[in-house]
């Protein structure tokens, strides 16, 4: 991921190099303000004042949830193989914007209901036709959710092999607000109602009905552990779905292999929280692209201690705000690797 | 500028066309928030359904600032041949945005103290070597306002030989805060304390002795024209410069064209307001991208009613702000132009 410039000092000096670095740009100090922090951030995933981080992608996870039978959802789960059709024919939400940010698509069906028909662009993982009803049993076994983190962890090995070195991960699943909500939940302590929201578009008594069955549901899991990685192993069992589970084992494993992963709205933040209690570690690789429009995703995101980039009121999923802050992150990269030093100032 | 899907119906018709082409596109509806109305007014701009902007560049107008003789900027005019040359060389922040966006730069020297060498990317339109003091006397004489004004107007042709449908305006300009809060002032009635900032780089006392300056500058100005479009004039006359000026002029001229003009930050906002005063249609084809961190951005951008697409606190200039919102503009093309309708829905 990394070009020349590699250093291997430890990792606190690196950061004081690069910090340096970016401060002996031609430009007044601090003036590319929150670009500046990205360019630190690619610098220190990279290992690199000189960072080549190569190909972007995005990574559209698909799967549905049983407890759509609960009412929690605006369409039904048929929606989500649709919209994983278009995906397919290059004409989605996030076809459009990935091509304007020169990265490719790929679908990752985790556990639609059901399957589609081969494609160059499809990777098939299905764990199952859907996750069980959470409202009544756990959305997974602990087989099934462990597989699921590992089909997950085990896609990194594809971005591997097209030097990719920014990965935007978005989502497609009807019910998955509701999942997102309940992790989210669970993970912070923050309250149902606040995380809670209309989704792809409930009504208020819709949302009403919605925040009903998750208190149900978070009670019928009853989750007690305290220990804080089989806290968020249990929670991701407990409520699902597939592709979010799958989600935080690729975010995991890109964060691993030094990729800069690039997190969408609500349901991918989700996700990147619990690949944080799995491995504390990644959060060096996290950036966070926007803040969505679906209210939950302001408190999670305030819980993270960390602002999103940008917030153009944005609530569609499949990635597209990951895919439009891929830019922001060449930029910063670009920044970093090619813009000159001030005349006397070389830190490095 | 525009391609398919041209459309001869009248202006308001026309609108209701996109807005119902925007609200079919295959997502919940509103669900693409802002970049819905970024999407309607390309489509306006171009009067299509199915845009095609063509090649995105970046104009960066140089120009030097007489009232730098009152020590109003943290840096002396030189700095702003340095910048100049980095931005040939290809290595200033904004060669490497612009690189990051997919977008070529070319830098308009409108009248910078000194001049630079023939450049392949260097257009030379020099009014003068730098404006006069405006502490003292008006920054240039009515005719140099007005040939200022038309050689701006006149750039629009090189971007009509490149297909440009995307045009961002950044400046570079030791002193050119100044006179950015003077015309803000003048053309809005925000107070001058509200919009008088550090610029560069000046310590709160250098602030302070700023605003001294600049509130002598418009008493001795004194202007006292009510009609928008003279009071406009007289202004960018007497405060300049020679980069502002332009910038006033191409910007017109290349929304007189269907052009998107994005605007950068302080500077370029003061200029697009000029703009808007000298030809108030120019507005459909205006793109705020940034809220810079410079104080008195904001307060323009109130006054506009209109908010940025991101705050990013940058406040370098040259354009980087603009840059960036590049690709956000593409997003919102290929939104439009390539993303599937719903099913049974196709209103044009």
């Amino acid at each position: 991921m990394s070009g020349v410039g590699k250093n291997a000092q430890s990792g606190q000096a690196f950061a004081d190099t690069l910090r340096a670095v970016i401060r002996g740009k031609a430009k007044p100090v601090g003036s590319l303000g929150r670009l500046e922090d990205l360019a630190l951030q690619i610098g220190l995933v990279t290992r690199s004042t000189k960072p080549v981080l190569g190909v972007a992608k995005v990574l559209v996870f698909a799967g549905d949830h049983g407890i759509t039978a609960e009412g929690v959802a605006a369409y039904p789960s048929d929606v989500t193989r649709e919209i994983a059709k278009l995906v397919l024919a290059g004409t989605a939400g996030i076809s459009a914007l990935a091509r304007a940010a020169g990265a490719g698509v790929e679908l990752v069906d985790a556990g639609m209901v059901t399957a589609l028909p081969p494609h160059a662009n499809l990777i098939d993982r299905r764990m199952g036709r859907g996750t069980r009803n959470a409202r009544r049993e756990p959305a997974m076994t602990l087989e099934e959710c462990a597989g699921t983190l590992e089909a997950g962890h085990g896609l990194d090995a594809c971005l591997d092999e097209e030097n990719v070195g920014i990965v935007a991960f978005g989502e497609i699943g009807i019910g998955n607000t509701s999942a997102a909500a309940l992790i989210g939940h669970v993970l912070t302590g923050i309250k149902l109602e606040t995380l809670v929201g209309p989704g792809a578009g409930l009504a208020p008594e819709g949302v009403k009905h919605k925040l009903l069955v998750l208190r149900e549901t978070a009670a019928r899991a009853a989750i007690a552990i305290d220990e804080p990685r089989s806290r968020a192993l249990e929670t991701l069992r407990q409520f699902g779905g597939f592709e979010i589970v799958m989600m935080v084992g690729a975010m995991m494993a890109a964060a691993e292999a030094r990729r800069i992963v690039i997190v969408d709205g609500f349901i991918a933040t989700a996700a990147a929280m619990a690949a944080l209690a799995l491995a504390p570690a990644s959060r060096e690789s996290f950036v966070f692209a926007h803040c969505s429009a679906e209210p939950g995703h302001r408190a999670l995101l305030d819980h993270l201690g960390t602002v999103a980039l940008f917030d153009l009121d944005m609530r569609l999923g499949e990635g597209t705000g990951a895919a439009l802050a891929i830019p922001f992150v060449r930029a910063a990269e670009l920044m970093l690797r090619e813009m000159a030093d001030l005349p006397g100032q070389h830190p490095t």
